[in-house]
């Protein structure tokens, strides 16, 4: 049978395996934990094995992914509390496949990019079948499942005038893009926009949001994307941050 | 021995080969000519087999790219024409690896993107080995080789009010970055600012530099791309479009 929900991970013996954690192990922080070990490859389909095994080390869900394509402000509360006008399509910036990290790795944040760090929790969308074309009527038969994000930024390296404007560098560092710890897919989320989550720093939470609110759904952004581009299996797309401090 | 230019292409039996071209069969189209074949891997090295073979279809002379990392506004004339303040970085975009086509390929644009077509051509640099915390000093070191390319935008997706100011989504489109014919290794070129290029529109020459009118130096680029960022071997970089219409 598949899993509907996964994780990556090392075992005791430092070899790298999938596995589907429990809900309750999921509430955690999962190292340690007791894990079914799942075989194949997310796209192939990963099946129980009847297997289980300790989860060492916790993984990026994803062993790499071609792009991490981004949105920009795509809440509407916090497009109001900002005061800003909504652009006419998703607006959209990137970060190469180096920035992807697991979700607990740390991040080696360089000297020049360190004064002004900042993070955007955000749903992450991963692709599960090359997509182009892609109507928003069949855009979720395209989706591998959904995992949570981190859009890390130097601020420092976004301010415009350092910038020119454009979001991409200050975004692209390694590790700005970890993800994880598990994948649901579709299997377990049939609805992207009914989706709760919250994002905490240091344990207090800054961020909390539906995906209800979401200005463009997941669905629009995979249409919107895939128009006249090629989706690749296993991009990853972080759908915008919500309101919050 | 080493060829110090190559590209890629497909013989007249179909099969995808490395060739070196002759300096004359590279002031024409390449089509129809006969070239040296190279063994080997652009990264490895290419070298002359002895064996000669004739070009059916010429390919990109990479098979792909890890990414294609583009700079904005780049020459001082450019910048005095548009009359723009000059950033005190370069001002970085990307467009994703589906951009990556062949020199003389076609590009199919979806209707949508179809009004306001353009091109925009360009040095491109060809890293050739995985680069990370680069100086100045070491930048060229981590260089393949240059190539030509076409930084090709739908402009009205570029549109401030239509895009939120990113400029990504306007240049992603499949086919949106061809490039080639030939890569001309570091052996052939050792200053990156001492070339001269120009872009034809259908035999009008429309566009016309000196590398040397760069505001950044390909070294300054590579040292600034790569500051807390892995540049994968194989990456490619718009170095900017020069003044013209």
């Amino acid at each position: 049978m598949e899993a509907s929900t996964f994780i990556r991970f090392e075992d005791d013996n430092g070899t790298i395996r999938y596995g589907e954690p429990t809900k309750e192990s999921l509430a955690g922080d999962l190292i340690g934990a007791t894990v079914e070990v799942l075989q194949g490859d997310p796209f192939q389909g990963l099946k129980r094995s009847g297997e289980k095994a300790k989860v060492g080390v916790v993984l990026c869900p994803l062993e790499s992914t071609p792009i991490v394509l981004c949105i920009g402000l795509n809440y509407k509360k916090h497009a109001e509390e900002a005061n800003l006008t909504i652009a006419p399509y998703p607006v959209v910036f990137t970060k190469p496949p180096t920035a992807l990290a697991g979700p607990y790795d740390d991040i080696h944040v360089h000297p020049d990019a360190a004064s002004m760090m900042d993070y955007e929790g955000e749903l992450v969308v991963v692709i599960g079948r090359d997509a182009k074309n892609v109507s928003v009527a069949n855009a979720l038969h395209y989706v591998l499942g959904y995992t949570m994000g981190n859009d890390v930024s130097a601020r420092n390296f976004q301010l415009p005038d350092v910038s020119g404007g454009q979001f991409c560098y200050a975004k692209s560092f390694d590790g700005f893009a970890p993800m994880g710890p598990a994948i649901a897919t579709t299997k377990a989320v049939s609805d992207p926009q009914a989706l709760t989550y919250s994002t905490r720093v240091n344990g207090a939470t800054r961020q909390e949001t539906s995906t209800s609110d979401m200005i463009w759904t997941v669905a629009q952004i995979i249409s919107h994307l895939s128009r006249g581009t090629t989706l690749r299996k296993g991009t990853t797309i972080m759908t915008g941050t919500p309101s919050g401090e």
